[in-house]
């Protein structure tokens, strides 16, 4: 089963434009953009709002308005099919997908198909066929979907099964999280590509077209951000789900290991278990991470996948606002390595205002340092050499994007580590867990509750976005895959050149915080948005996303109030 | 803080000896038993029953025939104290450690101490401490306890803590599961050797003493035998709890990796975290082994333990013989690589038998193959040359023990796996894993019960105990810690010369095969204990032991039916 579009003799610049031009054609012609709307488009600073609801028609626009539980009732009611909810979001992703190519794998046929199906079921049995029933949803280009390629946007992985080929798994193979979502009703309409890749070039911030979308997952919060899906998954070992979350202005959840199943799906350094790749969720409430997340657990992922952990979806260890009295909450403002940007400790005063307001307690935050677990990632991640991209690579010739650069040396890949230097950073690894926990269990006697804190804010990035390359510190989410810890994305605000301005009396702690703040450019960022990220005990994905919504519902007020004030002044 | 029995220059051999009188000048006069006891033991075939009895008074006997649950009943109402308890089991673990040296750290001033607070205690609440409450327990020299020495029979690691000097943690630190068995109650009375060691010598089997103890938790094993505590803690990574437990007679839980903690456990190869060593539970049924784990859980290790998994002990998983209807068991006679014994393939016929009679179901388990696990046990457990062994060993000079001079090639660790063959082995591993868990939840077509059958019973290991070095397959332990799924070792009869004779029709799969069975002689096997194992789904340890319970029920009213059938012949 050999592709006709891939041979080994051609260049892959011409296999990745055959690839790209596949793809597009799947895309029905009165869903095609106008060239001049494209290349308009590529000239605002921002695709969001009212720029992408002209391109819309109304019934469009007001369905793919919907969140899950309104696309659930609507569908429940009988008063709107899933055909008609799958083609909405299609089209939508269509729109998306000129403006910003996000979409490696596009899928409309398959879950057109699906949706009928499932409107038949309804029809037949006058019930739903699970609890995501039509609800439409992307992944990350990782995740196998019969039907659809997985090549990582890799192009010499296309045409093949994960590099391989004639294994009979091409387009024929299904990740568990994939089958899971199908027994619940969910309806896959593409695959999303990482933030830069050479089959569809770079991916855009479409907040601010100068900035980047943020990665790896970036396809993913694009189409969040411009609600081409109903939700995403995307998958996350250092950051790669939380950062573009964050820079995206949506919501994501990154579980700890062995919640979301990760069975059956593509990935490089598939032989590095000590701090495994795991999918995380994004979608534009929480409501939405957590109706997700809940019915995967109800199909028991753990009894068809070996490395998940049988925690079904606890309700009693959620925490309600009005029951559960008074909170704590650790406060990270800083790392004491990379100070964050202007608007990015606005954001975090604008959190400590709210959580104050609220009557919360919160507790300063100086666990053990991050610049331990920048050493531990480093090594546990790329201990490798990162051979299995460098071989990716290899397949089709095309050359690393400049984002990963420094994964090799002089074009070839780094020396490994030995099994005993990589033995000694598990063993720091452990260490650095345990000391970190105990840290946090050491907060009860500063809480005011009586009970360690809850859970911890911090930045997510020292950035809001930022402009290509512009990027020098991973450690507020590389320390979190580390700890295995479970950390929810919460958008805050956006950049306003205004407010956050430039701080003339900055000195930087180091070279690298001096850098990082010297590549602040408010008239470069305005209109960016900004996140805290929220991060809880491992397994413990109920509470967090039960506190996040505390604290969703909390910032709601704030900014409520704060704009009656504003009006009356 | 250098100990003073301790000296670079003093060769090994001295070393060891002081240590050995050290630990035995801890056992008060009035507990040393005649030399002529001592030694005529050593002539005895089996150490068990009336011979040790006899060298007890009345009320060691009484107190130390009590099972957890009669201690703490008594204890509870006041008609013993924990001194009482716990001076009677010291005396009798006195006693059994002269016979059979299996105490490498005596601790009974300590645990005296100790069961005096805990009767202030009771004197001054009417009420019991924690669920342990003056539980006299034994843990394999492994875990650190304050005031004794941790050298895990390591001669190089005497006076150090885990072959460090002057840390200030020399007896001066507590493992995690110590602390939580402190906060329960649980008073430790001493620790014990691995099998084989260059301290202690051989310990041989006290059912039959021309056969190994079985390692590596021997030690513990041989105490839960001669009831010289009410509990032991071993560890385990290939069977080093099963197989003692088995060959001893006695029930043990092998739990999946994060039920028990091992934070802050001594050990070599603390930095091979994919197939981690874990602690298991030895005791005399299976109230106990349930009684210690649900006590542990009700500590919630998950908040000090980055390692643990946040699953409280979940009685709605129990099942019970009278409410849950028709059960299927997998059960496996042979892996197809090596047979068992004849008196295996007995006590496996037993079980077969007492099930069907019972009306379960079983179902041939026939899953990927234990030569899988083999390979990939092996790679992760010694990929890295056991360095950590190795330079444990040249601390001192002393030489390997005979049971592991394979690890070393001429008298050197071998060439450790590059990172790149050990991720491959990870891979495997995974993949494993994948397959067996499909194959279990296959099951479910042809278990009659429309589940994947509830757990699997196979031998232990070939043998039924065995003469030293006499010991070709340990696979039947191995593939389940490559799977990770929890084991309980279920005691089923003794081997019986008589009826367990050669079968002069057998025919060797291999050459392994062929030599495992020349092993087994009759007349020398005679009287040993032989076991079968249940193994059940990872981390599903409450459901395991419940499943446990019932399968020893069913074999006891067997035995009893067996036992009129053979009085009324």
């Amino acid at each position: 089963m050999t592709n006709p579009i891939q041979d080994s003799v051609q260049p892959w610049q011409e296999i990745a434009a055959k690839k790209r031009q596949a793809e597009q054609s799947k895309i029905p012609p009165e869903w095609i953009l106008p060239t001049s709307v494209v290349e308009g488009a590529k000239h605002r600073r921002s695709l969001t709002g009212p720029f992408l609801e002209s391109l819309l028609d109304p019934k469009t626009s007001r369905i793919t308005a919907m969140d899950v539980a309104a696309l659930i009732q609507h569908m429940g009611s009988g008063t709107l099919t899933a055909v008609a909810v799958v083609r909405s979001f299609c089209k939508r992703a269509a729109m998306i997908h000129q403006l910003t190519r996000n979409m490696l794998e596009i899928g409309f046929d398959i879950a057109l198909g699906r949706a009928k199906e499932l409107d038949d079921y309804f029809h037949q049995h006058r019930r739903l066929v699970g609890p995501l029933h039509g609800i439409p949803m992307t992944l990350k280009d990782q995740f196998h979907i019969k039907g659809l390629e997985t090549s990582m946007a890799f192009v010499g992985w296309i045409a093949t099964f994960e590099g391989l080929r004639s294994t009979d798994k091409e387009r024929n193979f299904e990740s568990e999280l994939v089958r899971e979502f199908h027994l619940l009703g969910a309806v896959p309409i593409g695959k999303s590509p990482e933030t830069s890749n050479n089959i569809l070039g770079y991916l855009w911030n479409p907040h601010n077209q100068l900035l980047t979308a943020g990665g790896s997952s970036g396809g993913e919060a694009v189409m969040q951000a411009l609600r081409g899906s109903a939700f995403g998954i995307g998958t996350d070992i250092g950051g790669s789900v939380s950062m573009p979350a964050s820079y995206n202005g949506v919501f994501s959840l990154k579980p700890s290991t062995g919640r979301i199943s990760m069975k059956g799906v593509a990935g490089v350094g598939q032989g590095q278990q000590v701090m495994p790749v795991v999918a995380g969720i994004m979608g534009v409430s929480i409501a939405t991470l957590r109706a997700v997340l809940e019915s995967l657990l109800s199909t028991e992922p753990w009894l068809r996948d070996p490395y998940a952990v049988p925690l079904p979806w606890r309700e009693a260890e959620e925490y309600h606002a009005d029951t559960h009295g008074s909170l704590a909450f650790g406060f990270m403002e800083h790392d004491g390595i990379v100070t964050p940007h202007p608007p990015v400790q606005r954001a975090l005063k604008m959190v400590k205002i709210t959580l104050r307001e609220a009557g919360y307690n919160l507790v300063d935050w100086n666990p053990p340092s991050n610049r331990e677990s920048l050493e531990i990632h480093g090594k546990i991640a790329r201990g490798d050499g990162c051979v299995d991209v460098w071989d990716a690579l290899q397949l089709s010739g095309e050359p690393e994007v400049p984002e990963i650069d420094g994964l090799f040396e002089s074009g070839l890949p780094r020396k490994p580590l030995s099994l005993a230097e990589y033995q000694d950073v598990v063993i720091h690894m452990k260490d650095y867990r345990n000391r970190y926990q105990e840290y946090w269990m050491s907060t009860a006697e500063k809480s005011g509750t009586g009970r360690p804190v809850e859970a911890f804010i911090s930045p997510v990035t020292p950035t809001a976005a930022h402009l290509p390359k512009q990027f020098f510190h991973a450690e507020y989410t590389t320390s979190i895959n580390v700890l295995d810890y479970p950390a929810v994305v919460i958008p805050v605000t956006f950049v306003d050149q205004n407010l956050d301005k430039i701080d003339p009396s900055f000195v930087p702690l180091s070279e690298t915080d001096r850098i990082n703040m010297d590549a602040y450019d408010p008239a470069a960022y305005h209109g960016a948005p900004v996140a805290v990220q929220l991060v809880g005990q491992r397994l413990g994905e109920e509470r967090l996303l039960s506190l996040a919504q505390i604290v969703v519902d909390a910032l709601d007020k704030y900014k409520e109030r704060a704009a009656v004030v504003s009006a009356n002044k």
